[in-house]
């Protein structure tokens, strides 16, 4: 016999779960929608090179990849993945977004504000909470160069978890430029850049001491490290005042954002956080990040990445964008226990002596009343039957007999 | 610089595609629902195996395989395609759907009446009209034995189909185990069922002259294909009476179905097709297939497999199903043009001298009042960029400079 489990890092819904999945993505795509955002749909399977020689990061290490099919496929001859793979499950929705909007550009407005949910994956270790794929919802806008895509783009995010009844979040905001500025002035190179920031980001996690241990052991010279912990010390004693001497730009980008978003919504509580890094290597300015309270990871995040569309077809597009955690954020809603809206279902109930059709004609009848009707054979032991039924999703019972419809309680 | 197609036989939607597949998705959910069924999901990736072993007919041959990852993938020793793959993605969704029914089946109600969109993956050879992943739209009831599975699926199809301004809709039916008693007592073995089936099924397309030549080509006793051919001419001009004496419970079966249904709707047009085969080898009972006025090809199908979920975990439980073909259908409705429903998108225009604090929240107030509001940097050619505005799904427009609302034409 076979397996019926899902495959590792795979899941199936029921039928209440994947009620509040579908609730979930309609609010966010209503509220998207509202902001002006346009739904689309990129493939969820892309050419493997495009997903390989993309700016990924870790991610390029994930990569599910699908075996070449017929004559293509030669496995005598095969040394490497590549000579067996020409295809690959997307592990983001950004990509696809820069290939879309560079394949379909002609037929798109010259400020694309762009909104896609979808499924990722990705071919992580598997453990509790941790899956193989996972839905994304992403707002992207392409061609404003302005922090007014930064600001839209935060506000509508806000407003949508908002919405949504959640409370105490915290949205986190730096700039790779500033970033860059503050690890190249204390002596590191261009190179440099991307390995002191990964080491940079664990600050909060494992401190000052943590930092200026780890880039020890990646053997860079101590002088720059101190000079580094030193910048990093002073911007975290005098805040965003003390980053407009490394860099004007950033200082005037994150201080125009939080002083606008901060007058759009009173209770937003938005903060400069210079220590945030992101992993991906294709932003280039803002980057930002959202925290529920209590939690440690991000319920979601993104930046400014401004040369991915050049690179993927060779015209200069400013970009920015958002991606929500779905995954996360259906959980946080489950602890919350926030209401769905409210669905009338009725079990019709009929016997074997019934005449079919007017069992059929009747339930017709009753489904202009109802969501949902369900017609039943009513079994010996009733009761029992009936019993079941809120647990199986139904409020409300009617037996063919009496035609009285009754609400479970 | 990276190829920006997607990759052969897959597809990405722009916003007005998008909308109007969102449009389909929540008409046929709605009306899915409103007859009892629950929406699940499946994983679009399955274990090898459960694909590979089942009765998916020429679907087998046409899976994507995904190749196994780290030390699992040994290409030095790889011989067969089984040794460098573990995973596949699904080339329908009855057999996910078997396999969640066993998994989960002890949380479900003793008759489970479930709806799946999705989508499904074939590596066929890509042609126009034609791709490699479509979306599947199903309903499937699990654990009735009865044939009021088959009218309530058939009548929910109906009403569905109905809503969406489909006219001229034609329902066939027939039962495999009619379709098989015609063919053993022509003389066939039960070996050579599946075989003779498919040819039998080609009557419509090739002729009864056609039949008979493949028959002969495939070296079958001549005596046999006439006696085949013959029995095929006697339902052709006798209808279903004649079948009575074929197959009793085929003939009470099928005449109750129609029957029924055609009591509940008035219009609706269904006939008894004794050369309908259905390629699937899991069918058991009832098939039933849809077309829509003058197109050869089905809008959609399904039928009875009451062995499936039994060997997939020796639990004996009837199930019966329907599957629409969610991108025939989106084809028939962009040719029918059939109406979206409104949806009132403004765009508000504002200089570069203005508070952009202002403009968002003039933006904000409008959204009470709009699906969707863009706030757009007014350009010198303001006029040229108004003209674009409605091929960019645009209904209405505001000038910050004087607040008035003004309609698109």
């Amino acid at each position: 016999m076979a397996s019926t489990k899902t495959p590792s890092g795979m899941r199936d819904f029921l039928p209440e779960e994947k009620r509040l999945r579908e609730f979930l993505k309609t609010v966010i795509r209503e509220e998207y929608r509202k902001a002006g955002f346009n739904e689309i749909e990129t493939s969820q399977i892309e050419n493997l090179k495009n997903l390989t020689q993309s700016d990924g990061g870790e991610n390029t290490k994930l990569i599910f990849k699908i075996l070449k099919r017929g004559e293509k496929l030669k496995i005598d001859q095969a040394k490497t993945e590549d000579d067996l793979a020409d295809l690959g499950l997307r592990f983001d929705l950004t990509l696809p977004l820069s290939r879309f909007y560079s394949n379909n550009k002609n037929d798109l407005p010259q400020v694309f504000k762009a909104l896609q949910m979808g499924y990722v994956f990705r071919a992580e270790r598997a453990q509790k909470g941790r899956y193989r794929t996972f839905m994304q919802c992403d707002i992207d806008t392409i061609g404003e160069a302005s922090n007014v895509a930064e600001i839209e783009i935060l506000s509508c995010i806000y407003r949508t978890l908002k919405r949504l009844g959640l409370k105490g979040l915290t949205f986190k905001i730096n700039d790779r430029r500033l970033l860059k500025k503050i690890v190249l002035s204390a002596g590191f190179s261009e190179d440099e850049f991307s390995d002191v920031a990964i080491s940079l980001d664990k600050i909060d996690k494992i401190g000052e001491e943590g930092v200026y241990a780890e880039l020890c052991k990646k053997e860079y010279a101590e002088e720059k490290i101190k000079a580094l912990i030193d910048t990093n010390n002073k911007i975290k004693e005098n805040g965003l005042e003390y980053a407009k001497d490394i860099d004007e730009e950033s200082y005037e980008n994150i201080s125009t954002i939080i002083n606008v978003l901060s007058s759009l919504h009173s209770e937003i509580n938005l903060v400069f956080d210079h220590s945030l890094v992101r992993g991906m290597g294709y932003y280039t300015g803002s980057i930002f990040e959202v925290y529920y309270e209590g939690s440690k990871s991000a319920l979601g995040g993104g930046g400014r990445y401004d040369k991915m569309i050049e690179k993927m077809c060779g015209i200069d597009q400013p970009a920015c964008g958002f991606s929500i955690g779905y995954e996360r954020l259906i959980d946080i809603i489950k602890e919350e226990k926030i209401a769905l809206p409210e669905s009338k279902s009725l079990a019709y109930f009929y016997s074997s002596d019934d005449d079919i059709k007017e069992v059929m004609k009747n339930a017709d009848a009753l489904r202009n009343d109802f969501d949902a009707v369900s017609t039943m054979l009513k079994k010996k032991k009733f009761g029992k039957q009936v019993n079941r039924l809120k647990d199986e999703g139904f409020t409300h019972f009617c037996d063919i007999l009496n035609g009285e419809i009754k609400e479970l309680d």
